[in-house]
């Protein structure tokens, strides 16, 4: 039941398993960064990751996970005099605000109780009262498993010109609708080790032409994240410093396969296991902590209204081949998470949730 | 003589060519970064690291390229209301100086001409004039092949217990002797793809207690870079975010290979294809860019003091399966660069000569 090393398979929300020929993708032999085959690969990959994100702007390639992403976002979009609205709700979007802050920059904040999701309403009344240079927002937060309503919130966000919309979709990204221009969203950050199932150490970012605007008038952007030197490089298919080539030969593969799938079909898939669980779980007496309707296609976070012995589950799981979550942060426990996104396949989960089944059994 | 997927092997300085053992590495299934067999990598990571930098202290591991962590580098080091001084004389010197300026940090220069190296004296007499709260140092210029004493510089900044000495050995580290605990170093960091002979995407810093000690009395740190939060986390043998997995496997294999190697041998290694480098160049009325007595084992800068043509150059080996250097910068074509670094053998550089050769007779 173990598989190569001996390493159990992921159901854990991130890093996700990564199938063995797009493993094999990064030992391509290595190529420069300056090279025209580079930029060959650079191009492709342009191309295919403006399919996926629905863009027609452009598509940042950024060698760091997306908490990297997250700290350019910041600092790229907020001016000294102005402030972000920051959504929070779990453990990533309560990072993400602060690292905002720990750049200098200043946030408001709308918080709800983790497991609730944000309404448009809710940014819409903030909107009325305050300017803000930029609405930050997680669009699935991993910690929690809600998803939120980033189209409703960018029709609200649209109305306001001066107003960036920033949305963290790293754990919704390929498993859930996400469409970056007909939802006025300016920067879409993913990284890729969570539904693009590929290694961790690469992130995407669709950045708007209204972004390139915003940077140029703030100061202290750094350099490692800043988006005009990356935009510069862009021009010329590619980076500012070296990226990590052996991702983007993963990446190149990988973004074949997923358009080979379809995007919507790949959607449908990850709302088809969401289902799964959802049933699963309530069909054994456990609770879903997410709020109904806001529920994610890409992690299940399961209320543990059982109160099962979360350590032992892992430990149980583990012998079955599989690494299995145990909750996160403050809900570690009371909670777990099912990750069900990537390429993982239905039947790939129907064994996750018959080892647990047997668990429970046990 | 073309390699696997039509790619040139690569001569060029950085990144470099891996070896196919190394590349595979990277296919070893992927596992959480929360799990106990990452903290074990981690860990044997850490104990590997701190022999190859020769440090009792800590080597943070970062998921960026060098230029990261020149930025985490001047954010953690440099007080607002103090100054770094930064000795410049290359592309990638003048760059981090930049960088330190983009945020937000008060710069000094010592610049010399490119081709020159700075000296201890230079270093001490800045210092008895100003207070500085670091010198930042490139160890190994890479536009120019030029070695800065770092020794000499350490014995001058360990008098000055304010002072941290930073130095950027991204394409020395592991070709050229450096000692970090011994010759006084804060920080020494580097990246993957030079000397390591890694793909990119990975980055290495060496982090005296000093800095952590500094880092404390610095502000906006931001966060990706924020050295006390890397502390943090290595502790528990882990990272704050998603750290290249598939990277640190490969890196896992390297250092159980360069430890074998033994480093004095690794050096002397590339200290004799430096040599071999020189007499060719010398041999065919070529010059050497780099001032005598400061000629980098890594990578040599030939002066084009015959005026061929680079482009044809590169051409006409490629066509024998080698991807070469055309020069860096404002030096480019008046000059160009052979890299003999990482895990090239002598014989490698032999084929190159050779081919150089009969370009050169052709």
């Amino acid at each position: 039941m173990m598989t190569k090393n001996g390493h159990p398979r992921l159901v854990i929300p991130g890093p996700v398993e990564v199938r063995p020929e797009i493993l094999e993708a990064q030992t391509e032999w290595m190529i420069g960064h300056r090279s025209s085959a580079f930029a060959d690969l650079f191009a492709r990959l342009q191309t295919k990751l403006r399919q996926v994100f629905l863009t027609e702007s452009r598509v940042f390639v950024s060698g760091s996970s997306g908490t990297g992403l997250w700290e350019g976002a910041s600092r790229n979009c907020i001016r000294d005099d102005r402030k972000a609205l920051h959504l929070t709700g779990g453990a990533f979007s309560e990072r993400w605000a602060e690292i905002s802050q720990l750049n200098g920059k200043q946030v408001d904040i709308i918080n709800v109780e983790w497991g609730q999701a944000h309404t448009a309403e809710m940014v819409a009344d903030a909107l009325k009262k305050e300017t803000y240079d930029a609405v930050c927002v997680v669009h699935n937060e991993t910690s929690t498993g809600v998803t939120n309503p980033i189209k409703e919130i960018g029709e609200v966000v649209k109305q306001y010109n001066d107003t960036l919309l920033l949305v963290d979709t790293v754990s919704g990204f390929l498993g859930t609708e996400l469409r970056a221009d007909d939802w006025g969203i300016d920067i879409a950050l993913t990284s890729s080790q969570k539904a693009f199932a590929l290694p961790p150490g690469i992130a995407f970012a669709s950045v708007s032409d209204q972004v390139l605007e915003r940077a140029k008038q703030v100061t202290n952007r750094g350099y490692y994240f800043d988006f005009l030197e990356l935009e510069k490089s862009l021009q010329k298919n590619n980076t500012p410093s070296t990226p990590p080539i052996a991702l983007m030969f993963a990446a190149d593969k990988q973004l074949d396969d997923i358009l080979a799938e379809g995007l919507e079909n790949r959607w449908t898939r990850h709302q088809q296991m969401r289902d799964m669980t959802h049933q699963w779980a309530l069909d054994r007496d456990f609770g879903l902590f997410a709020q109904d309707g806001y529920r994610s296609n890409t992690v299940t976070t399961v209320d543990n209204s059982r109160g099962i012995d979360v350590n032992d589950m892992a430990k149980f799981m583990k012998g079955k081949g599989f690494e299995m979550d145990k909750g996160y942060g403050k809900i570690k426990g009371k909670t777990f998470r099912i990750a069900h996104m990537g390429d993982m396949q239905p039947t790939t989960l129907e064994e996750v949730l018959g080892g647990l089944d047997e668990f429970l059994g046990a």
